[in-house]
């Protein structure tokens, strides 16, 4: 199979928002009177954000999954998306279902795929997203206010204790290992949560490297700090009941420990972190419902620098736990 | 250095033009009313479209260079790009001179890097270019007809030989490698000849691939044939000269047959193959003269399919040319 029919067969579909798809040196969007483009770019790397045997179909979903989660941060939505693909053989077996994953996500969110680029290397996937937001509407990291409250969407932490188990570190039953597996391999990107919270959250960033470590960026170019409360945040884990108290699978320190890590800088979630005016509550609680998400409140934005981790009765946790950094820990 | 450090360093720079730049979790572009956004991604790869011992800085302009070569082929003006990035490590000796090579071109076109992704990985770059043209008057491959003129920019082959120099495949004297080589590492994007080909050429492809390969591209698409003259199309290699004659490089019938099979097959050239109709050759000259650049009138659109060689007294030349696919070749 030659590269063209590679693209004409797994790739190439016919465009209905774009004014000119794959095929040509560029593709075309049209720019909406009034609106903004927002653009995301991820690169997925074999042996960094995936294991080499994976589904294809949940890495075509993957792929496009976490590049969705960025437009959400920003309240934009899905237009279109271009896909670079580095593979080391065009294996029919492979791309099907890949690409399957990919356009059943794409449809799902009105994404098009107009255009892109294959060649022969490693596995190594290249999503660049476009989406629009009108002008001056974008939630940006930079808006958090001392007296915010903190939310997060869903539930965090079970997408890197799937990792944890599937490197080794640590052992899951097979039936808990395998939900929270769908967790790290299919994350659902809160487009419609993004939306909802327009004029509503003061900032918002998407958890990919971990909640400290992203809400650390929504503090820095805020210029504030925050406390959270880690006898809320533990229950975030949707594992959290599976792996404390009489399951046996850990003793209980190191089930609070472990729950705590998985949440607060596991990473790899696609949730979104966000701050809103106490004033805001009803309406985040609306959005929530529009977005199909529960939230979680979890902490307060303070004018002092620094994020503080405290338990139920205010008292200081110490906070050993850092972000996710691909030249740091790699 | 870590990521953030990384980023900071070498890539994050003041937005001048875009409304948001590196830093969230989108970047925000404007969009100029009546205009329509032209994007394409390229994906770069050791040891398919580099060398691993290639000159960071030279590598830095050409992931640029082949991205703004796909805007000059649809007439669209530079805006801005986002670069995804695996690296083995971050070695600062690298990063500094690849980050200077990208920048320098992209401040020759105003185009603002506004985003990107950095992680661990086999060396692989991904740049993903917006750039704008008024609606309706984009170049597409697809408006060639019967009786135009084909038109190549500048010169082309020089870089398949500098190539085949580098493989082992020929032998060429220092001085010609080196200036060779000059066009295999470092194209020049024909963005001025692209902007002032709007409303002159009725179709325009980049030359990647090859000659061969990215006219059929237009031929295919705008369900027409061509006829192109071998006898001017030799000339198209800068180096003709110097392997061919009296160079004592190669039998005549050598560097002719090598010489058609650079300029027709060879690629990497970033040129552009545009058509016209005869009608317009005075503006064709004129956009030549805007452009900065020679353009080469070489053949015509025919109404029967397919691509026919011809010598300068119209006699047919075997076509034994094929263009490059990753895939097929690889």
């Amino acid at each position: 199979m030659g590269e063209f029919e590679l693209i004409e067969r797994f790739f190439k579909r016919p465009v209905r928002k774009a004014a000119l798809g794959v095929g040509d040196d560029c593709a075309l969007l049209h720019c909406a009177p009034g609106m903004q483009m927002a653009i995301s770019t991820d690169l997925l790397v074999q042996g960094r954000h995936f294991f080499p045997d994976v589904d294809p179909f949940a890495l075509g979903h993957k792929a496009l999954a976490v590049n969705l989660s960025d437009l959400a941060a920003c309240g934009a939505r899905p237009l279109a998306f271009t896909l670079a693909l580095a593979l080391p053989q065009a294996r029919e077996e492979w791309l099907e279902p890949f690409s399957r994953g990919l356009l059943v996500l794409a449809d799902d969110h009105g994404c098009e795929l107009i255009g892109g680029d294959t060649t022969l290397g490693p596995l190594n996937i290249c999503v660049t997203v476009f989406g629009e937001v009108p002008t001056g509407q974008a939630l940006l990291r930079s808006g958090a206010k001392p007296g915010d409250d903190i939310y997060v969407s869903g539930t965090l932490g079970d997408a890197y204790l799937a990792l944890k188990s599937l490197l080794g570190e640590l052992a899951l039953p097979d039936a808990l290992l395998a939900k929270t597996r769908q967790r790290l391999e299919r994350p659902t990107p809160r487009v419609a949560l993004g939306l909802a919270l327009r004029g509503v959250a003061s900032a918002a960033a998407d958890i990919s490297d971990g909640l400290l470590g992203d809400l650390g960026h929504i503090l820095e170019q805020s210029g504030v700090g925050a406390s959270l409360d880690t006898s809320v945040a533990i229950h975030l884990l949707a594992a959290y009941a599976d792996i404390s108290g009489a399951s046996g699978l850990f003793d209980p320190s190191q089930s609070t420990a472990l729950a705590l890590q998985c949440v607060l800088s596991g990473g790899d979630d696609y949730e979104l972190v966000f701050t809103a005016p106490a004033a805001q509550r009803a309406a985040v609680a609306t959005a929530a419902l529009q977005g199909g998400v529960a939230v979680t409140r979890l902490g307060q934005i303070d004018s002092a620098p620094g994020l503080r981790l405290v338990d139920g009765h205010g008292h200081a946790v110490a906070n050993q736990f850092a972000s996710f950094d691909h030249f740091a820990n790699g």
